[in-house]
């Protein structure tokens, strides 16, 4: 049977069994998540604090051109032990001369020292902290502090606060792993990451690591540069060779640089109605170019925006 | 206040409230999804036709290494026009010497002829057919047709059949955009396109497509040659420049290739034993690295297990 036929045949046997072939009603077209965005007046963006912010210098790629990548840190009281850290092995300079040295297809881009004599050779500084299973979740955040609009996806409640989102549990809050998302990695024991040893998520949100490592920050700048890396061939795809590892030349809170040189960003707020907007319309996708509305949008598919500041 | 002291305040604050600081109860260990996939018995997986394989040949990368791009089409009665169309269309040999001309970060890696000009000039397989809005979704495919484990998500219910994963509505059930999927771009209008023109999932599941665009395929191997090209710099990530594009030498239906040369795949059937433990284990891992099970998967979380046939 030539394919040109196969169709009128299909509706045919389709008509002749009673089984209707639903067509799609088609909304009227309404702006796009991005023309929402757009249109967001100047009192819904809120500054990110130059203190909540790293930039992360790769060396320049294969061509020459400069790889930055710019890192936000979580707000109180989420993850504040790890975040503390970070500031002040950031301070101390200890990530310049490490390494990219993991990037595994659809899951993590890795970076700090790539073992532990390498880790070792390298003190970090004295006053860091390990921090307890407990603090993965933050207890007493009560559901409704957390704005709308809600999410409840494949792993529960969910909801956006201060620009960020969080999934929700009876008891406690807890923030999750989003495309771009920034933990900590660790070893088999839940204490062992002290920040050091950094992860961004590059692939879908692997989202039973929530409360299992801990989310510290999240890439708003340049994460091309590491999801674009060539896959380390190793198992959890580590790399081979230390020349395959992408060479990190510095990373600075924003804070620590001079004022003229310093990024300025903004997110959207999340308690806005430019934000419950611009969640509605990826739930509900009325853009031309969409026939049938999703009827939904899990927590990481509703990213929030992020801007430099105008 | 030094970073070391801040944690026994918080805790001191926490009990003073009366907030309850909850442990997570540590599950006893339990095999990890691989270790099953590992322990299924031969008879759970299925061997996949090389007549719904598609390889396809970039050119080698800067270090002379061949990449290659395996990619399985959906079986019947999914979005069976198109894939008779992606066959015609890989047996005229059309897509050799066209080129991977899109990567958009955290969406798709798109390829084919870059622009309306380009394909004109490399006319297409007459017998093509162009497919009605209804052929996004099938009609009558009962929920009980579909395996268990089901799954709820933030798109309502999924379900595995014959390997693939589908959302399921009242009366229709159509497949998702998982990483990996293959999907068949299109123009503004929902019935221009033919399959000519391609593209690959290479981040967080955009499931606001599904019903949108039409699910095809899959990667199957190889998908980090797409997902690790660099970006491109225009608008919705296509290239600026010629020269910034991959090149496609060639795409092979496995089926027209000397059977010396031709790969094997096998998937886990999603009716097993063997899928259903896999499955739970993806929901609720409880092998020796996780504090906290996450009571759920979203269905692209649960990706189907493929492999080389041994």
């Amino acid at each position: 049977m030539k394919p040109a036929l196969l169709l009128p045949v299909l509706l045919a046997a389709a008509a002749a069994s009673g089984l209707a072939i639903a067509q799609p009603v088609k909304p009227a077209a309404k702006p796009s998540p991005g023309e929402i965005v757009a249109a967001a007046p100047a009192g819904d963006w809120v500054d990110i604090a130059p203190d909540d912010l790293l930039v992360m210098t790769l060396a320049p790629d294969a061509g020459g051109k400069p790889r930055a990548v710019v890192i936000q840190l979580m707000p109180a009281p989420f993850s504040q032990g790890w975040v503390g850290n970070i500031k002040t092995i950031a301070r101390a300079h200890w990530w310049d001369g490490t390494s990219v040295y993991r990037v595994q297809d659809n899951y993590v881009a890795q970076w700090g020292e790539p073992d532990d004599a390498s880790a070792k050779a390298k003190s970090l500084p004295a006053t860091l902290r390990m921090m307890p299973e407990s603090d993965y979740a933050v207890a007493g955040v009560v559901r409704n502090e957390l704005a709308a609009p809600r999410v409840t996806d494949a792993y529960g409640a969910g909801g956006f606060s201060r620009g960020w989102p969080f999934a929700i549990g009876k008891a406690q809050a807890w923030p999750v792993h989003c495309y771009g998302a920034v933990g900590v990695a660790r070893d088999m024991s839940p204490n062992t990451g002290t920040g050091s040893e950094l992860y961004a998520v590059i692939g879908h949100a692997p989202r039973h690591l929530d409360r299992n490592i801990a989310v510290v920050g999240r890439i708003i700048e340049g994460i091309e540069h590491l999801s674009s890396l060539p896959r380390g061939p190793a198992p959890l795809g580590f790399y081979d060779k230390a020349e395959e590892r992408t060479p990190i030349l510095s990373v600075r809170l924003a804070s620590e640089t001079p004022a003229t040189e310093q990024p300025h960003f903004q997110y959207l707020a999340t308690a806005s109605q430019s934000f419950a907007k611009y969640a509605e319309a990826r739930a509900n996708r009325r853009d031309p170019f969409f026939l049938v509305p999703a009827g939904g949008a899990d927590l990481c598919n509703i990213p929030v925006p992020i801007r430099r500041k105008p």
